[in-house]
């Protein structure tokens, strides 16, 4: 159902980091969000170094941008961007002022997955019951 | 005026298929949102192997997010998502569980193409008159 | 806070040509927004030449996607969208009617940046005082 994206500098992250980031954000989004893991994507766009920006000259920041449904409490996506953050400061080692999450979402109904309609928050576990009949 | 978006892993679509897939993906989205197709945008977006995780494992699903300006009706977009996910599996040989459609939306005042804002939905026919005087 | 996304075509734009753009977005989201101009992300996303499509065609647009906190008048989002699509041009030289610039928005609390929840609108002084304590 998510689908989380890092977007850093080319060789900010080695393939080791890169592998424990998407574990430990899936492991993340699973808990607080209620979602199977099996459910949770994250994909890393690496650009060239001089095609990232902060203040106008090249930088290495950690942008993470993820995609929720709409309807989870918002104080429980705050946890999330603050957990998500945290961890990706104590995995990658970039300084937590280098480090932005932001999350953005829609409705449920705005979003397809295995041919049928992603569920309201709430409303998962009768959308997996039937993706299994 | 909508931008989609498609996320693999490389190698995954052969040039032909992401032609086929734009072609479907703006057709439906002409159709349904009632936009020309000369408005409609489809970028691939290929990422090496292990930048794509699902599960917190290397995984080659196919990402499909999409912008569209608030204020169309709701089923409209969960139409949208539907006939988008089912045409995806349809070309590209990608079973419909490895899918994932998501639109997201804001509102049209809030983008700007062609040097002017963008009309709401229903306001299209005196915006797309006015590009051409 | 903020990040920018410029989608094009590979060979789209010189480093010259991007640092520039980076530099008056930055500008104008800072005048804009009221963000000091270290917050502002700006990425830049080259894709091949067959990754881009207009019309279902293989195509050049420039494709700039930003996100901001929602709580900015609605008013001001706009202009920012003028601003960005006007710069864009003169700076790159590419036809207005190939750039599209859109905004996406979600709440302040969605998001964290130096380990703590941004601020929304209005509130940054307090939350920039705070992180120099």
């Amino acid at each position: 159902m998510p689908i989380y994206t890092c977007t850093t500098a080319e060789s900010t992250l080695d393939a080791a980091t890169k592998a424990a980031l998407a574990a430990e954000i899936t492991r993340i989004h699973s808990d607080i969000n209620h979602v199977p893991s099996t459910y949770v994507n994250v994909v890393f766009n690496e650009v060239a170094a001089d095609n990232i920006y902060t203040d106008a000259v090249p930088a290495r920041p950690l942008l993470i941008t993820g995609w929720v449904r709409d309807g989870h409490p918002e104080a429980e996506t705050t946890r999330l961007a603050m957990e998500v953050a945290e961890a990706a400061t104590q995995i990658t080692g970039i300084g937590k002022e280098r480090v932005l999450v932001v999350f953005e979402s829609s409705p449920a109904h705005y979003a397809v997955e295995g041919g049928r309609v992603l569920p309201a928050p709430g409303e998962e576990a009768a959308w997996l019951a039937a993706a299994t009949e």
